[in-house]
């Protein structure tokens, strides 16, 4: 029972997490982790878009799509679980609570992202930089969708 | 100028990120972003350790592998630039200063996590819990050799 808000929001990923590694980790710590993955996230989306601005360089961008995509693809539903819904110790969340009363709308926008970050990593791959540019338009635009429903300002 | 010290410190990789992105990221928000980055390698560490020693599921334990391998291949030297070497703003850090004055050795030391994730990966690609087990605690003992030297406590 103890990870059924895990499970109603994020489905089968977050299950077979939840059977493993997810218990251990303390609500405090759930609420830390999910920020840095984001964060890590969003320092590598600020180079690709550096890179589109300025001068393109394939390696780097190719390096930062895969980072993205290992964000995307890490099972961070196992770190919105029960007790993080607001503050715990030190850790401040800007989630929204009602994220955690939409598993349906929320598992889409999981799976949104989870899709364009791999088109960004091939498009990353093929070294064009109009498509990595559409690719990372895409990336972000799923970033967006949940930040305006789900993450207060 | 200006990125000398990344230069020096983390060799080609940070030195093309250098011409290109980390100079618009300020020195606040590089020791931001460093923590996350560890910071989301860690629970993906600790991920991989609660599946060997409970049970082993190998997609989430090759998720896990991914993400430590983009974090060590993701240009964190970028991230230890110039007025990084202390608190800054709201950031803290727990670098030592002498990191900065080691160049050679942290390149070795962030050489030898890159080496060891990608044999990480590999070792979960292939599915099997020995072999896990055992680059696991070689990336660990990557991460270690850094802190003893670099961290203050």
């Amino acid at each position: 029972m103890k990870n059924f808000t895990i499970i109603a929001i994020f489905g089968i990923t977050a299950l077979s997490l939840s059977a493993t590694a997810s218990a251990q980790v303390k609500p405090e710590d759930q609420i830390k982790y999910r920020k840095a993955a984001y964060s890590f996230a969003s320092w590598n989306m600020g180079k690709i878009k550096a890179n589109l601005d300025g001068t393109y360089n394939a390696d780097q961008v190719k390096a930062a799509a895969n980072a993205i995509e290992a964000v995307a693809h890490s099972g961070l539903g196992a770190l919105f679980g029960p007790g993080t819904e607001k503050a715990v110790g030190d850790q401040k969340t800007s989630v929204k609570p009602e994220l955690f009363k939409n598993g349906e709308e929320v598992a889409k926008l999981a799976k949104d992202f989870a899709a364009a970050s791999t088109e960004l990593a091939k498009a990353a791959e093929s070294g064009d930089a109009a498509t990595v540019k559409a690719a990372h338009g895409k990336v972000g635009g799923t970033c967006k969708a949940c930040h305006d429903q789900f993450k207060s300002r």
